[in-house]
């Protein structure tokens, strides 16, 4: 029940009861674009909050986009660019005139600004950057100074320090008389006169202590603090941990330099998870709204390993040219042994590589681990062994065939689970993702594996070789 | 830099620069316990965070667990098992008496309470609850009365309101008064006589308003709030949305009756991830500290399902026995057009069904995606069909095999990227969870289609029917 966005539209709701933009919203926007009456763009446009201004830009073709933009002029929010997928930021940032873009930023706060600058090229950047005021430009310069993905990168540059020898209503005086606070905060930072933090003091606190109390009596002294170097994804742990709000971040020297927002490290903890997802299945760094050029590109590599990895365990196969050439039962049943073995190998590297990613994995657990997964193998190995088996007498009443079939299922099943934990295991200790490659490898391993058992396993019981 | 735990530790830090928790510190707890030394162990357990307390748990065996908690008594912090997994959590509550759970319970907030009460037999809910004050107990029942994984249930009971006559001045006199507030809070409801929110007004905004203005002028009226039998899913897309850190839940009557903050929220973001990757996989609700017949359990009816279709797509391979047996590099070549069809089908796939978890198919937008899919398997098609045709005409010295296979590669392609997308679509349609059964759909389909194409048209080619 969004109470927010939809006040003050009397003439249609921007949101239908599931949620979704109501078609027939678009449709009057749609209306307004093409006929240029920019008025009642602006007008239906105006209630609306920045996350779904980014969804309206999603839904608009790329030319309707840029005309919405045009038709708000400075009524536009830039900061719904932030709400948009990468390609449709991009392109909607490059056909708008840089001193307009400039504009809009100097509107933003800092880790907004930074979003949208970040991917920009060097040339557009520079002359962004050069139109903002100097004090702007370079705190905006400190933060694209940091690494891709850190802290620094997405900090928040306005933060509230005050010394410890304050009292609590020297503190709130304070606040009611600055003009210049942040946007929103939800903690207070402490610091001596190099802005080492001291202490830290959430809002509540002084709402709830005497005004006479002096700052360092009630400040919490253990507090967690994140590097501006340091990667995102680490800083995003240490929020989950520590079920934090806020955090300060500190340069090489402990200088307080900014502040981390849960809303960011909502947005980073949603994609490292997506990441996962993304580089198990081999689709890179893609989004719903990429052109198809670039979805090609982005798949294709993974699918030329992929056939890489085929034309090899082809070759495998290959090596039982005869085998096959003497039961041809064989080539009908062999993918039955490679697919399950398959299943069972993502089955485990999926468990082992979310655990690698939340840190679920550590010390004693990964041998306990290893022996559960070989367990788990050899037990739907042997169900489903006897099934396949049984399935396998009956179709071709022949029960040898059964007894190879199901042999082949145990192998791949146990190979199966032991190479499902160990690839993920060791290319984590080589420091590469363990979601990236584990896949291909271990579908080769199974792929491998369970063809030749099969047809091996066949040719010495029926003596085919 | 977690500054934080560390504080206190003179003799070898908690965790490692890593972030790890050190071996060495496991080893002492581990002496401690075995020891029976229940003061040391209280002693190195004192400095460490709920989180962290979280973390010892899952490293430690099942014994030394119970051993843990037993030593520490009325020490222990019970809100750390809401930082464990779910069967650890489960394996702990049972070894323990309910009295010292209830004794355990009673110190936490009623979200945390509700998080370890609710997956517990209904007669050890029923004795815990019954230990407890009236008030306590009836704030549970009424949150443990509303559905699983919803807003009411993962709801924070404590919450400040106020009414909108008074001044800030008087809301910060009645916080320093009152006793009793909740832990944290980061938002003040202004409410009616009835508990109908009239407002919200963030903490900042106190401080930064003189004492004598009156708190209908300055409250937020545009807000968000969530319906306490919404399913909490729903609820994360609003924090996630509108960059939220707390939220009003109201019951049918549109009563305020809890809030949610962002700590509950990102677990649930961070789950939500999580149960698309495991479905996808064929996992279901699995954690690493499952035991080994809970997790043959869990998998074994995902192997059963692949076991089934992978029969199926071997009836199709039968169909084409005679072919095979006349020209058996048939057998050898198939398990490539089969397999680049799964590896594209499930890059699809993956790609819809993530949007569609977050919302980002919607509208217009659907019709371009799947036309994007289907060029771009005509585009990938063409060009692995080019690859394993030169590849193959190489191998087999047979141009012709080279055109089949490539032929089939094409269509497998194609076949791969329309189904990828339609098939999650049509669950989605049909209110299924596109990630449970998408896979299996998706492979049964390229394996199907790709034996299917590349024998027919080989049999075709060669005249081998």
């Amino acid at each position: 029940m969004a109470t927010g966005p939809e006040a003050g539209m009397d003439d249609g709701a921007f949101r239908t009861a599931e949620g979704r933009i109501s078609l027939l919203w678009l449709e009057r926007l749609r209306a307004y674009l093409e006929a240029g009456r920019d008025e009642d763009v602006a007008l239906v446009m105006e209630p609306l909050h920045s996350a779904d201004i980014g969804d309206v830009l999603e839904q608009l073709e790329p030319a309707e986009r840029i005309a919405l933009v045009v038709m708000l002029g400075d009524r536009f929010d830039y900061s719904a660019l932030t709400e948009v997928d990468e390609s449709i930021r991009l392109e909607i940032m490059e056909a708008l005139p840089n001193a307009d873009i400039a504009r809009g930023v100097a509107e933003l706060s800092n880790d907004d600004a930074v979003f949208l600058l970040e991917d920009l090229e060097p040339e557009d950047q520079h002359e962004i950057l050069s139109a903002l005021p100097t004090f702007e430009r370079l705190k905006l310069k400190r933060s694209l100074d940091f690494p891709e993905d850190s802290a620094g990168r997405r900090m928040q540059t306005d933060f509230i320090a005050i010394p410890p020898f304050w009292t609590v209503g020297q503190t709130i005086d304070y606040l009611r008389a600055e003009q210049d606070l942040p946007e929103e905060f939800y903690q207070i930072y402490v610091v001596d006169a190099g802005y080492t933090v001291l202490g830290t003091l959430p809002l509540d606190k002084f709402l709830r202590t005497p005004r006479s109390v002096k700052i360092d009596t009630i400040m919490n002294t253990t507090f967690v603090l994140v590097k501006a170097e340091e990667d995102q994804e680490e800083a995003a742990r240490s929020f989950e941990r520590y079920d934090l709000v806020e955090v300060g971040v500190v340069d090489e020297s402990g200088r307080l330099v900014g502040v981390l927002t849960i809303d960011d490290i909502v947005d980073v903890i949603q994609e490292e998870a997506e990441e996962d997802i993304r580089l198990m299945a081999g689709v890179g760094d893609e989004d719903v709204s990429d052109t198809t050029v670039d979805t090609v590109k982005s798949r294709a590599p993974w699918l030329a390993v992929n056939l890489v990895t085929a034309v090899l365990v082809s070759y495998v196969i290959g090596l039982f040219n005869a085998t096959i050439e003497q039961m041809v039962a064989l080539a009908v049943l062999m993918p039955i042994v490679a697919s399950m073995g398959g299943n069972a190998g993502a089955q485990t590297m999926t468990v082992t590589v979310r655990a690698l990613a939340t840190r679920e994995i550590e010390g004693g657990r990964v041998r306990r681990l290893i022996r559960r997964e070989m367990v788990v193998g050899i037990f739907n190995g042997a169900i489903f062994a006897i099934l396949i088996g049984l399935i396998t007498w009956l179709r071709f009443t022949n029960a040898g065939l059964g007894v190879v079939i199901g042999l082949a299922m145990i192998i791949n099943m146990i190979v199966a689970g032991t190479f499902g934990i160990l690839i993920p295991l060791t290319l984590d200790k080589l420091k590469a993702d363990p979601a990236i490659a584990s896949a291909v490898f271990v579908t080769t391993v199974t792929d491998v594996v369970g063809f030749f058992a099969f047809l091996g396993i066949a040719g010495l019981w029926f003596g085919l070789f």
